[in-house]
């Protein structure tokens, strides 16, 4: 049925390019590390964004839109932050091209040098805060809490389809509170968010937890994340929200009169989650057939292909298929019915398993005889006949049921690699291995990096549910107060 | 009330300006032509992007993602094309700041230059149409019927918040056909889409017709818009659909195998609307005491705001309105209930007056006695007391009604401000006064060229509505078959 695809076994990296190719979701384009989002990625992203968006704005956020240019002057002014995004951006010297003096062509035009760079935003932390100096004056104007929908672009070497491009969707939150306590809430009601959305939205079990200082956001106090574990034993962070403390508010001189009349500098957070997590969602799901997507995000939950032979049986099929697609939209469910007559229903088969379509219903003339509808689970690739006959509830809760078990076979995979290292031997066979690699650590950046450099396995988290337990640094030997996530990660 | 808005008869220009500003919809950036679109602005961006979405998904098409970035070389392809957009744009030429030798701060690093110089897209034919290349290869491939919502650039001189902007977002759909009618009809099609939304979502009359070919978009064999009228007299192009024919397939050798197995060049369309949207709704039904909105586009329709002196009479009247809260909300509008205590209820009515929030319902201690509510305007500046019991049917209806009164109002001025003029020294009067002014046309660029320097009024559109009548030349005197709309316009 799909022939064709290398399994995972065989090659994980290729595996992955030929789902996000066969399954129609994005493409390499000609501009160097930028992609394309085909339409049936698009549709999953969007799925994504809405699920997101109304979460934000159930708690109290409201969208706006912040340019796509920097100043250099803007990115300069906090200095971490500079260190971390400044770098290798895209940045653009020039505002005119004109016909080429020499020959044929455009050339740019050397009269038309800007007067400072502008640097295509690699995030919005510069220009957002420089916005907010003139948006907060008085505590009255806090918290202020805002999401922005856009692209960034980070000029990447070595690029991957969704994992990391040059240029990339997401959503970036900026929030602006009147206390610190405040602001680290925003941080962690945020984190809540995402992990909520990864869990039962994406049916991606997550580790959440902060950051070591080595791996924090540039220009933050402390960053949480959610964590993932992906099918080849990689670890791929999922989403980050960073308490910022003041450090933006210094830069930018964004003060505030609290209630009792004095001067302060605004508490400040910012959050994201881009298109890396459609990656996220390839790898934690899919198969050696193509694509497994959870229900919540298939952009075609149930498809229903019709098995004919004459224009007379595929009409008497769509008769009898009409009212159900009406029952199936009536539920909310996203259906499709493909007649297309140009294919036939066993290629169709073959494009919507490795699509990943949820559901699949066959109708052929003899199920028309016994009132049966053929019902295919893409999770399980199992099949069985049903009554059509209150096929639309049954469908409605195997929806359900494949969203559960698709996240718990997820979770299963996590558990049985997650793994309780003591000894520095017993590490570095683990992390070579694969997976979530549980170890003490002395809590030193010397440590971090010496394990980083000698094994590439890096600190995913200081997770918040990792039992308080002494114990000695799997790499020093020095104490050590709880025990943290070691993996490799994408 | 609003007290400090310039009045549109003794500065229309400031007065947009000021309601830009006053109702929070938008601001000028730090970054040279660029805006940033607040929360209260992009909601109302929001609501648009939702109803032409549906639209345009209701009628086969899907989003997809396509780069920011467009080499130059692309963009040099289609002759026509590069002559309208390679000109004044941003350009991208290197990829690396460093830290500045000389001393603080950061400079752009001279190894970093990019080979070729990438352009940020003015508009997404070049990339996309170089992406088809590999998307289309038989008539089964075809129609591709794709749009993209994203950011553009195009690096403006003058510019004006939402009306022209160095940035400003939009939808840009790119479609490509197996014949030259199927692809006239889906320009046609989108055209249609687009004044439907304008009329029926903005409540903003449109004149449907197609440019001249100095109007025309750059690459474009016919180029298709929707014309609206401002408040000042001034024509507002709110929409274009383009006809490409074989243009971009040709530049970019997009050929396909057609039902008799022959190669041929694909067809295409392009069209899109942008945040120039919010300028037009802005000016079409605006008055003197700021936004007004129509329902169908407010983020909210109706506010509830108590009138209260003590936290007992607060607590009484939010009891009363939290039911009725529930209704409008199960009915699909949206309500907020404004019981903010920092701020006065006279301090919320102007708020919400300049912010053009449709319905605003009042409700005090007295209202509680009497079991009635006051119910306020924004489009008329009525109000009168209602029985509360059946307000919500009330509501719903009202709605409706103001969505119906502000469309007619705005064609009542159209219609007041359409002008038939025969001679030419009553079309130099009347274009100085304003309006649309409806007047024959000998056909000729010269012509066209002539009226442009000597009134600076323009050829809006060669009407689809038009009467077939024979007449003279208003400049030239020569025949003219039909009579088209000419204005000055934004």
């Amino acid at each position: 049925m799909s022939k064709g695809i290398t399994k995972r076994s065989e090659n994980y990296s290729e595996w992955y390019n030929e789902i996000v190719k066969r399954a129609e979701l994005a493409e390499n384009s000609a501009v160097r590390g930028c992609m394309v989002i085909k339409p049936y990625g698009f549709a999953i992203w969007e799925k994504m964004q809405r699920a997101l968006d109304d979460m934000f704005k159930a708690t109290g956020h409201q969208n706006a839109y912040f340019p796509l240019f920097v100043p250099k002057s803007f990115l300069e002014k906090e200095e971490e932050h500079a260190e971390g995004f400044a770098k290798e951006c895209a940045v653009v010297t020039h505002y005119r091209l004109k016909a080429n003096p020499d020959g044929k062509g455009l050339v740019v035009d050397p009269a038309a040098k800007l007067e400072e760079e502008l640097i295509i935003r690699p995030t919005s932390e510069a220009v957002i805060w420089n916005t907010y100096k003139g948006w907060i004056q008085s505590w009255r104007d806090l918290p202020l809490l805002i999401n922005q929908w856009c692209n960034v672009v980070r000029w990447e070497m070595r690029t991957r389809i969704f994992l990391r491009t040059a240029e990339f969707l997401w959503q970036e939150g900026h929030t602006a509170h009147a206390t610190e306590a405040e602001a680290i809430e925003e941080t962690e009601k945020i984190l809540g968010i995402y992990a909520t959305f990864a869990e039962e939205w994406m049916a991606m079990p997550v580790v959440q937890g902060i950051k070591t200082a080595g791996e924090r956001f540039a220009g933050a106090v402390e960053t949480y994340c959610i964590e993932a574990l992906m099918q080849d034993g990689k670890a791929l962070q999922s989403g980050t929200s960073h308490f910022l403390g003041q450090n933006f508010a210094k830069s930018f001189d964004v003060k505030f009169t609290n209630k009792e009349g004095q001067l302060e500098y605004a508490w400040a957070t910012s959050w994201g989650v881009s298109t890396r997590l459609m990656g996220a969602l390839i790898m934690a799901h899919s198969d050696d057939n193509g694509l497994v997507l959870p229900p919540k995000l298939a952009p075609i939950q149930v498809v229903i292909v019709p098995i004919h032979k004459t224009p007379e049986d595929l009409a008497a099929i769509t008769a009898k298929v009409e009212p159900l697609i009406a029952e199936l939209k009536a539920q909310g469910i996203s259906v499709k019915y493909d007649d297309d007559e140009k294919q036939r229903s066993g290629w169709k088969f073959a494009e919507y398993e490795l699509k990943g379509v949820p559901v699949r219903l066959g109708l052929g003339m003899r199920d028309l005889e016994n009132g049966t509808v053929e019902v295919a689970r893409r999770d399980t690739l199992t099949k069985e006949s049903r009554p059509i006959e209150g096929i639309t509830d049954y469908i409605a809760n195997l929806l359900d049921e494949i969203q559960t078990v698709i996240y718990e076979k997820a979770l299963k995979f996590r558990e049985e690699n997650t793994f309780l290292v003591d000894t520095w031997e017993d590490f570095k066979a683990q992390i070579e291995k694969g997976g979530f690699v549980m170890a003490h650590w002395d809590g030193t950046a010397e440590t971090e990096e010496a394990v980083k450099n000698e094994t590439k396995a890096t600190i995913r988290c200081i997770p918040f549910n990792s039992i308080e337990q002494a114990g000695k640094c799997v790499y020093s030997g020095k104490d050590s107060a709880k025990r943290v996530v070691f993996a490799k990660a994408y």
